[in-house]
């Protein structure tokens, strides 16, 4: 059962957000699945954001696994909050080879102030999936701050 | 008193994986220190690495304190070892807004197959530092596996 | 499916090496299930184990989570190895009221050297359970330390 | 140069609050040092706080950089606030052997809601110290849910 959103618009916020996370569009992520309490993000594998070994930067899977815990927790925020990563924690299980990767951020609890996330980023390779990474993260809605979502 | 590096061509090396890191470059990171088991890494602000609210994105703060402590444990590392990163946790302080961010890596404690660190990172404006972020990570080594540093 | 433990008599191994946990038994903690890769301990509430508003402290739920993960993380390990924890990290969701905690550690990797799990615990009250603390950890197999389990 | 805590009453209120943490008592860790934004614990060895390898137990260091991080938050909060962990990350770097533990928690940030803190946990063994574990934290700031420190 889908956590019940608190702002009917959810999806078309988190869609606009996204849009102005400009940082999506230069490493050629996009949003490909927005439900009540899960996002999903698509980030195809691009050779200028390796690490030396020639596998996706931990640190790239780790954006794309960030926007998809804090989109996530975004979706089941009230209208009028903003959305702040606190922290976050990954595990890198397996390189992150192959075409792209898969990323799905849900939430765990969402609170009136804290909302906590996990995310798995899969890698997709010939059509097979491989867990590459996991997070456990914490968001924070903000109001009254000047910034909005 | 700085730990011994247990490779003397340390300093080469991890200037050379630097550069084979191409997410660093396509970014506009730079290498702006190298100290056994201390590494600085500067980012200048960029608007098309942005969140939603035009702050640099929390996951492009975290790419760069990732690499800064991989390649602080990898400064430490025996020859013939190659670094990853198993896992981090990184909070975020304050927005990382100003022109730059300067990031510093260091040991805790460099053993021989894993390493721990952290990292801190400060955005510039104006002269003045602001701590905007922090990590604490656990980096690998790992030898046998095909892949070098 | 389960996953395939590398020693058959890994349920000895895990009940063993829990009984020498002396802290297990101080706190009044009991390892109610052993699966390959799959533990469960379970924690009856004691006053004298809360932090100052009356449930339960956070670090109690983590010595429980670290053991549920750290002994699923055995139970898929070879037999000559021994199982340390590396690090950890937990969210805490909800007090940690009612009768007693239910603990589940579960393995999301196991390689050779490094184990990757996750744990959730749960407070039992009148029969309902409520999410209270989740954890991601990283587990090590070591061999040769003098050490065993 | 210490922060300004927002309580000047804040010393005798860490006091109080950590007097009613009796699972302090219950393993025997005592309040060694109370600054602003700085917390000292002591933790004695005991053999019936020891995992299977008779070190104490990861969990058992982690409850007491715990209480070192949420102590060391609440000694900066406002009067009204009482404080609450939010999550928590530690990494264990040495067994935790000797005569005992001494932890310090130190205040990073002490924002209005979040504060985030760091702890070092050093084991000590004939008159030196040994760096064992070491935490990063988030703590929060509660006020109107029915709970005081």
């Amino acid at each position: 059962m889908p956590p019940e959103p608190r702002d009917p618009t959810y999806e078309a916020r988190v869609r606009s957000s996204f849009e102005r996370q400009k940082v999506m569009s230069t490493i050629g992520a996009t949003l490909t699945g927005v439900e009540p309490g899960s996002i999903r993000i698509s980030l195809p594998y691009r050779e200028d954001l390796t690490q030396q070994h020639g596998y996706l930067h931990a640190g790239i899977v780790t954006t794309v696994m960030d926007s998809a815990c804090g989109f996530a927790a975004l979706s089941l925020m009230a209208p009028e909050a903003a959305v702040l990563a606190i922290e976050l924690k990954a595990n890198f299980i397996a390189p992150a080879a192959g075409e792209s990767i898969v990323v799905t951020g849900t939430v765990l609890k969402s609170g009136r102030t804290i909302t906590v996330c996990t995310a798995q980023a899969h890698a997709v390779s010939d059509g097979r999936q491989t867990l590459v990474a996991t997070m456990l993260a914490t968001m924070m809605a903000v109001t009254g701050r000047g910034i909005t979502d």
